[in-house]
């Protein structure tokens, strides 16, 4: 792309970018899509969705794929570009991508969130085949199967509790003697008969083409064996995509997320997030709510500034 | 329907219900809707809809369509089901549908709003063929078109200023002499050239099978005039229908909707609302995520009540 001036710069074409662009555009403001690689985001990445609304089912491939087009109707999408830095100046925000100098009165951060990997052989051969990092989105895929959740954490105690209510048989495998969840969750994992493997890693995920089973090593023998399994539910945290957001002191919340209020404004004036980076459900229709609501926050503060006080 | 009891039971069937019946239903939560008419709520009535994003472009009563017939496959669906009273009870609600009894351990209330209406000759034969009462759902339909918005409050300014920014010619009409829009505002129209006609009222709105002309009244001088038109943007108000929130003395805000927190929950336990009856930006989108939200944190409550207090 070449340098050019906008009311509104949106950073990621994930569903809240993208929906932003939407809003921003048919509201008259002059606006851009900026992707670092392919627009989508994780949502791109599951191999089947059937909780956005209208699509009984759809990959999320295809579900992204209509959304990019749907944008590119209303306004320009670049891909491929990285933000190098970002700086505020008397009129706004000056963004720099390599020699490109791209400028906004207002800027949304969509930028997304990426699941924390755990690195062991088969996750990412395995991933949307088996491997998920997200029970509320996959979860109903496995009523019936036997899954494992990894993660010792108040999430991974939800995610297990969550797959059990849909269906499935459900362990939970923690590295540790114990586990972090509050002992309330700990309670209920246990009254709905859910496994707990402590003190059990996972060293390797197994199967061809989908997953298979699993090895596992116990921690306090060093035994190691190898389970049976159809899903396998990691939840060790996910990593809000901030960089940019720390160039500017935009304020996090807890776990690293972008704090914003219920209009996604930040802390600083004219800057807006929405999507996974603000944390929340993490679910595409929320992203997409948020990614609107962005974009009218600024749509009234560049068109009517004293609006916004309302 | 017959007696029956469910973990959640979901009043009304627009967007906010239909999504909030799929959340629910996936999460392992029994549920079902029920809609006093038709399933589709306010969103069913626009003529074309261009902003729920992955679909470029679908008529209202289409997309809603396609929702229910989602949701339909996720719980059951009874539409004609007018609600005659509702209980609070040991564990939960009681619902009186006729000789009908529903129970449920939680409520979300998703019933909608109805726009408030002029009542001039013209305008329900009219309505979604030039007659609008939402500049952000059906402006860009109007770019380069000469319209009217009718009314004096901030809203109304607010209309005018976002079709005028849309691109369309706009006068705003109000049959008083002044404007209750604030101060800025009113500024802010004079300066992007809307045309205010003030002490007049709108008589009729004509045309055949489209907008053509509208009949107005000057109120100072009673002197009448047709006035060649393409759309009239009526914003006189909403009016949240919460019947059944003032039943279970669930709390109100600003403008009479339903006050919730960003989780969706109201005032009272296991309670929740979302969509239009909660106000907000009204839009398809928003609508939807804050029915998802409201399904999670009935299911945390239900589920994992003390995990609710994160």
């Amino acid at each position: 792309m070449s340098d050019e001036s906008f009311d509104l710069v949106i950073v990621g074409g994930g569903p809240a970018g993208l929906t932003a662009g939407i809003y921003a555009a048919r509201s008259g403001l002059s606006a851009v899509i900026i992707d670092e690689g392919m627009c989508g985001g994780l949502a791109a990445t599951s191999p089947w969705i059937e909780n956005y609304p209208g699509f009984e089912g759809i990959s999320g491939m295809d579900l992204m794929q209509k959304m990019k087009e749907h944008a590119e109707k209303n306004l320009p999408i670049n891909e491929g570009v990285h933000i190098d830095s970002i700086e505020m100046s008397d009129d706004g925000f000056v963004l720099k991508a390599g020699d490109t100098i791209i400028q906004g009165s207002a800027i949304i951060l969509a930028t997304g969130a990426k699941y924390r990997h755990l690195g062991v052989p088969g996750e990412e051969e395995l991933a949307g085949m088996g491997v998920s990092y997200c029970a509320t989105c996959d979860g109903f895929f496995f009523r019936g199967k036997k899954v494992i959740v990894v993660g010792g954490g108040n999430n991974a105690a939800v995610e297990a509790i969550h797959l059990k209510s849909v269906g499935a048989e459900v362990s939970l495998i923690h590295r540790r003697d114990s586990l972090r969840a509050e002992g309330a969750l700990q309670e209920h994992m246990e009254k709905e008969g859910i496994d707990q493997m402590l003190s059990t890693e996972l060293l390797a995920i197994e199967g061809t083409d989908k997953v298979e089973r699993v090895r596992l090593k116990d921690n306090i023998t060093d035994e190691t064996r190898t389970m049976a399994i159809e899903g396998v539910f990691i939840s060790v945290g996910e990593i809000p995509n901030t960089e940019l957001a720390k160039l500017l002191d935009v304020e996090l919340a807890a776990g690293g997320y972008i704090q914003t209020d219920r209009t996604q404004r930040t802390n600083v004036r004219n800057a807006y997030a929405a999507g996974d980076v603000t944390g929340g459900l993490r679910q595409i229709i929320t992203a997409c709510a948020e990614g609107a609501t962005a974009a009218m926050s600024a749509y009234e503060d560049i068109k009517t500034p004293y609006w916004a006080s309302r």
